[in-house]
């Protein structure tokens, strides 16, 4: 342990007592664990348990101007969780209450430690649910802090769209909220969009009220094969320009059938893939998948199998929910770096042929899963970190990825974040704007205090 | 025409020759128009026509101190346009060219100055429409200001919602984007949703791109009346908890529907009614519709007639688009002042009921019209502003208005924004929050020259 914040340590001791751990362990576990980026702990790391505990430990950090980072599930995939500069991580793990669900206003309230499985899990007997699906089975504190999003997004949107207000502990441990639970307003600056997206720079995110969304009467899915990602695209296209209402439409490439085929027991054709899938009342639903069936006839679309009974469903998507770790097992003994772009759907199928070019021409392993209908795509390298050649190359791909969707009017993160290891990217990604995003942290976080050089340097 | 700025006005008058008027007819004509605020006129108004021509009028004004206000259509309603320590108007309504639509993505880029109507026109031929409707034919850059919204809010959302990106003339006159093209991204703070609501105080928005949505195919309006506003609020709750997906559901009470029968030669039934509009394939509409008639059914909803046929449609929605002049025809003699307040919708029907006897209890004028799927509703009350007893009446029902929605966890404006006429509620709604939006409003505008003394005083 560092010496760097003894006196603050000691005052967060006098405070929490047990709660407050500098065990190195648990100070690692509790930063980055993810990809290539060193593991930065924090000298210590404090579980909470309510806004007040939250609100304390802050106005003793900010005191001795000791960096904070909030901690949800640990899932962050860009080094969100690093302490480079050392300081005090809070685990927000344990403020996991559902504070209210208002089925009137189709509304919950949660803590930042509640889970997004969580939530489901508690709302399973109301007809109702929350869409925001990533990967992981994050916190929705966190979900916040990275502006995630998932599978449903092309119909339900992302954080930003389904939160309606926040409780912030700011950087001087005073206790705001950002919105009423108005559906809409027009008064004053939009802090909760400000805040989502953030990564913990601006204050730590203690309550969430999001909206709540009916289970569907009917839910259809489906999957389809096409030649190559690029007619897989377009037919994505022509999916959402027809304003198709669809749930889920996933794109998997060959080399991600292929190792889901050998992961899964499957015999899934090995081509360029779309799973989708349909919400809505049954005459709906049917009118849907009509209509999609017309679409890919266009593309080259083939072998259209779809289904409403559970199992089944379940059957079709185990692709999809096993792409990770099927990738990983093409090549167990490499890691698995993750990275994720989004580009204008009408840049998409391009964007994804270069990235796939390029990793083949590198002669590396890898493999493309993507919520193709917002132009959001995710490549997993398998990559050998003890050899620098495949080191060198990796970097360069994901580098290359970046900046190829910047050019193409995109974003080098569709829902990742930025944390440590997309910061390069962000002066040719906002030009100018990047000063006026400076400017605002400068103004709410004078002392740099909330997760420093995260996003920027 | 005051002395304050004669430097920098006779430096924009070299830059800018005849494009600048100091004129005092038209430089009252381009501050506060509407309600009862006084007219606070600018020193001047430049018409601009590009954005360097905004880049360079705001350099000049940044080096002088001298204020600066963005005008689009004038149809602001809380004073949002008035220069109370003079300053620049920038015209912005010439900035209408529609840069570019891009029917794949479905997206268009305009200028700040084309207005909602000039936007759909220019459409008409390529199957999609851009749904934000405010009641004026604004323009879209004073639409982002004052985060719009309108009647097809509650399927289609507001500004916030629709915006990918801005292009944003920022206080010290460079030009920053604030977005890229892509449908999501999670790479630093969200500077569009920023700037959106934020009523021209963080800088003038010169371009912006908007996403747009496929025409349905098939369009059903229709109309239905209820004992009282109390039942049809909970018409629409039960509609909106049955996740409906219904494009548009306005509420007029009795002395609306009475206004406007009067006005238009309409024969309603002069109780609370709801007007509803459902989008969808001819199937899918039919199927809203049924299922709308046997939720109202619950809630001794009468007289449901609907219709699919857009001369029917028109005729059917007569009373909503002529509901303004309907309700000013009440009593020609009166001004007519507009507020609107948006609560949690399980609390709309008791915020409506409240606020109608308040009316009623004072002897006044007033009818009630909301985008009520929202939770959000106008009161447009008709006012001597002669007689000294109404004005004070009027002022104190408005301001019981903002309190009651406020006290419910909603907002005193859903729509219309703060400008100087909501200015009062701002503590009382964001408690701590104010002082985040004030040091955000320093860091990016420290010379306080954008918009002064709106929002906040």
């Amino acid at each position: 342990m560092t010496a760097r914040f003894n006196v603050a340590i000691g005052e967060l001791q006098n405070r929490f007592g047990a709660a407050l751990s500098t065990n190195l362990t648990i100070r690692q576990q509790h930063a980055h664990t993810m990809t290539w980026l060193d593991n930065e702990p924090a000298d210590a790391v404090l579980t909470v348990a309510s806004k007040e505990d939250v609100a304390d430990a802050v106005k003793i950090c900010h005191a001795h101007g000791m960096p904070i980072i909030a901690f949800g599930m640990g899932s962050s995939l860009e080094g969100q969780l690093n302490a480079p500069h050392g300081g005090l991580c809070i685990d927000m793990s344990q403020m996991n209450a559902i504070l209210q669900v208002n089925g009137e206003d189709l509304t919950a309230t949660v803590q930042a430690g509640v889970t997004r499985e969580a939530l489901n899990q508690y709302l399973r007997d109301t007809g109702l649910f929350f869409p925001i699906d990533p990967g992981a089975n994050a916190t929705i504190g966190g979900m916040v802090a990275t502006r995630a999003s998932g599978t449903n997004a092309v119909r339900y949107g992302t954080m930003k769209d389904v939160v309606l207000s926040l409780e912030v502990v700011m950087p001087d441990g005073e206790i705001i909220r950002t919105a009423s639970r108005a559906k809409k307003s027009s008064a004053g600056y939009d802090l909760t969009r400000l805040i989502i997206g953030s990564e913990g720079t601006l204050g730590i995110v203690t309550e969430i009220t999001v909206k709540l969304f009916g289970l569907p009467e009917c839910i259809g899915s489906g999957i389809c094969h096409f030649p190559n990602v690029d007619m897989a695209c377009q037919a994505v296209m022509a999916t959402i320009q027809m304003c198709l209402p669809i749930a889920r439409i996933e794109l998997l490439d060959a080399t991600q059938i292929k190792a889901c085929n050998a992961y899964s027991g499957l015999s899934l054709k090995e081509s360029a893939t779309l799973l989708v899938e349909f919400h809505g009342t049954n005459a709906g639903v049917a009118e849907q998948v009509e209509l999609f069936g017309q679409i890919i006839a266009d593309f080259d679309g083939q072998n259209f199998v779809w289904d409403t009974d559970e199992n089944k469903r379940k059957q079709l998507w185990m692709a999809r929910h096993n792409a990770y770790h099927a990738s990983r097992a093409l090549r167990p003994t490499a890691s698995g770096l993750s990275t994720d772009a989004c580009v204008p759907i009408s840049r998409l199928a391009e964007c994804v042929t270069k990235t796939v070019e390029d990793i083949q021409t590198c002669g590396m392993l890898g493999s493309v899963v993507g919520h193709v209908g917002d132009g959001n795509f995710h490549v997993l390298l398998l990559v050998d970190l003890n050899d620098e050649r495949e080191v060198i190359h990796a970097k360069q791909i994901l580098s290359r990825l970046a900046e190829r969707a910047i050019d193409m009017d995109g974003t080098c993160t569709g829902e990742h974040g930025v944390g440590q290891g997309k910061r390069q990217y962000m002066a040719k990604e906002h030009g100018g704007a990047l000063a006026v995003m400076k400017a605002i942290k400068s103004a709410i976080d004078p002392k740099n205090i909330m997760n420093p050089d995260k996003i920027w340097q």
